[in-house]
Order: C-alpha cells, then structure tokens, then sequence
C-alpha cells in the first residue's frame, strides 16, 4: 500500500513532504475542470503562472492566455475560467497560458513532487487508475478558495480516496475528514456541493452551467501531467 | 441572527477578521479541556503564552508553570497538558501560566478579537449560552495539530454549531464542513475521535484516561473568558 494524504488548502501545504511523491490538484470549480475539459478537446499543454503579469509575457510568446480573478475573465486575455470556453475547437493543438485565483496557486506549491497531475470530477476514474500503476505516495492539494478550505475540492478528496482503498492508505485527519464529508454526501451530492459558498459565488454570476458541467463524472479518460512546466498527456 | 465562522487551523487564521467578535478557543486534547478543568477546581487565573521561555519568566515571578511538547510535560515545569493534573485541589486560588503544542498558538492568533474564551466538551453547553446571550459573530478556532486540521476540534466545532441553530447563522465552508463531520460521527462519536491522529498519539503514550475524561459533555457549567491576558470566571 502507498500513502495518501489530504492538503485541505494551498495555506497549508507547507505543512507536507511533497518528495518521492505525486501531488494531486483539485480545484472543481473550476480550474482542474477547464484544464481537463481543454486537453480532452486537443489543447496542447497548459502551462499554469500564478500572476497576470507572468500570463500576459507567454502570451505575448504565443499562448493562448487564460486568466481568472473573483470568478471573472481578466480583459485582454483570451479564455476565463469556464469550462465551455475549453471546448473551442479552434484550440485544438495550441499552447494555453493559464493564471487563476486559486487553482494555480496550488499547483505552484507542488514544485518539489515528484510529480504533479490535474483531477477533477470529469476523469476522476482516470486520476484513480493512474494513483493505482504508478505505485506512488499521493497528495492530494485541494486549492480551496482564497486559502480557506471549501466544500467540493474537500468532499472530491474524499470520493477519490473511496476509488483507492486497495492501493493507497489514507493517513492524517484531513484524508478523515475528506471521506467523511464524501460518504455522507455522496448520494445528493450536486446539492451540497451547489450550496457551497464558491458554487454561490458562481451562481451569482450566472453560472448555474458551470457548476453542473464540472460536477459530471468520467466524462474523459485521461490525466494531464505536468511535464517542463507544462500540462499535457 | 449573529454569524459564526470556522478557522480550522491557527494558521489559516490571518484569512479571518476578529474585529467586534467573539473568538471561541478549541483544543480538545487536551489544552482547553484541561484548562476548563483547572478553572472548574479552583485555579484562579491561567495565563497561556507561546514559548517554554516565556512560560518559565511568569513561573518564576510565582505562577504555576505549565508547559507541553509533543504530548509531554516539559522538565522543570509543575504541570503538563493532562486534565488530571488540573484537578488538584493545591491549585485552588493559584494563577497558572501555559503553553502546550497548539492551544496556546490559538489563543494568541485570537488577540484582534473583542472577547476570547474557552470551550470543550466538559463545558459545551456553557458555551453555547454564552454565545446565545451575548449577541455577537463568533469565530470558532480550532487549534488542530502543527497547524494541520484535526479531526476532534473540527467534529467539535459542528457540535457547538448545533446548538447555536437559533442564534447564529454558520457562514463558508469550514462551517459547512464542521457540522457535516458532526452529524456523521455523533452516534459514534468516542470511536471516531478515538481513531484521530491525535488520539491515537496520545494512546502511544498510554493516555486513554486522558481521552475519554475530554469526551465527557457538560461536566462543568463554567466559561473561561480572557480578561487583561488571562483566562479566568
């Protein structure tokens, strides 16, 4: 059996041994989502930077830059953070450029894995399979919403630890509490997870789509791997 | 209605504003429920401070010192962090000063807040009379283990939740998170907090009375409140 544990918030990643070990990033509402949708849809990598200034110099190289603050697509970049603008198929083959309030932040904090790969609802199955070969310690990095702890990021936690129980030991409360918050949810989960604060941030703004999009299972199989700074298959 | 909020780690707490709130200290095992204790038998005043060298400058000016690392007492000190040691009644009329692992961090993260107290499950209820008398937005702190959440403050909190659906709205997530993880685990409450890492860190080290003498509900009808940097009635 590998281990697993549970970062509940970027804040807290300090906190944790990323050497030898895979580093799994969550943020369901929406980055990991937009950034599994993209590749399905033949995006070439990813490339993710925590600041708009950082966005806006490789998308001068070339990139497609994406940048997200408050919910909002930052103007003068060409994709936000929703995952139907993923869908593009004029983005077939191109490299993206993207910097969000909360899901790049957690992937910068994975720098000394050993490796770094994005999960989400849409290939939670396929994150599992992948945790399963590779016969690596995981930690699983919930990017939560401006270094608070949130509802979806914590209860997926849980449900991807539920996929691995022959492979991977879960250790520590917060892989407790993640499952617990799994279990008793799991069977009306759309509702809990869109009663989280961030889902009402994003029903605020006209996002209903968004949430319901990102909180469908296995829609493809496939895990993007961070290879020279970039997201891709 | 007054608000209530979660911080599940004193190292999320700089995310929080304590301006005009209540700030409700939680260390399950062990710092709150021994300082509850201690309060309940007589102690006149307990001091917490963050470092053994600070606890030894008010030992010597006469208080009786306290100190805690790792789960164990620290040499030269009268006290541990065990809720039996806080029962002797030679401690009737004394001031103590304290430092522990983590309670004492908690308490000092709180210094912003209008009024600071302590709550566990030997005073539960007091609390949540406290809390419903006094009228103001409350933050509830857990103290959690180095920083990372815990299962026994967090399961705690969502129980102190629950007994404040009348007069304090839970607002964000952690809130969220906390009641779930108590609803979950309230029938079997001492066997999930048994299983805590911290728990069964205190077990390695032959503490089960310690455990479940801080598992007890409303063992005392007292509030320690902060008053010119100590906790006392």
């Amino acid at each position: 059996m590998n281990s697993l544990e549970v970062c509940l918030s970027p804040r807290l990643a300090h906190l944790f041994s990323f050497e030898h070990k895979t580093a799994v990033i969550i943020d369901i509402f929406r980055a990991t989502s937009c950034f599994v949708t993209g590749i399905a849809n033949g995006i070439r990598s990813i490339r993710t930077v925590s600041t708009i200034d950082e966005c806006k110099i490789w998308q001068d190289k070339g990139y497609v830059g994406a940048a997200e603050r408050g919910g909002m697509k930052v103007e003068g970049f060409s994709l936000g953070n929703s995952p139907f603008e993923y869908t593009d198929k004029a983005l077939a083959g191109k490299r993206v450029v993207a910097t969000t309030t909360n899901g790049t932040l957690a992937v910068a904090k994975s720098e000394k894995a050993k490796s770094t790969i994005l999960a989400s609802f849409l290939n939670i199955s396929a994150v599992a399979a992948y945790l399963r070969e590779n016969h690596e310690d995981a930690i699983l990095i919930c990017a939560g919403w401006e270094g608070q702890v949130n509802l979806e990021d914590t209860v997926f936690a849980g449900a991807l630890i539920d996929k691995l129980v022959s492979s991977h030991q879960p250790v520590g409360d917060p892989s407790s509490l993640s499952l617990i918050s799994y279990y008793t949810s799991k069977h009306k989960l759309n509702d809990l997870l869109s009663a989280g604060e961030h889902a009402q941030r994003l029903l605020n703004l006209n996002l209903r789509k968004d949430i319901d999009f990102c909180l469908q299972w296995d829609l493809c199989d496939l895990v993007p791997v961070l290879k020279k700074g970039e997201f891709s298959l």
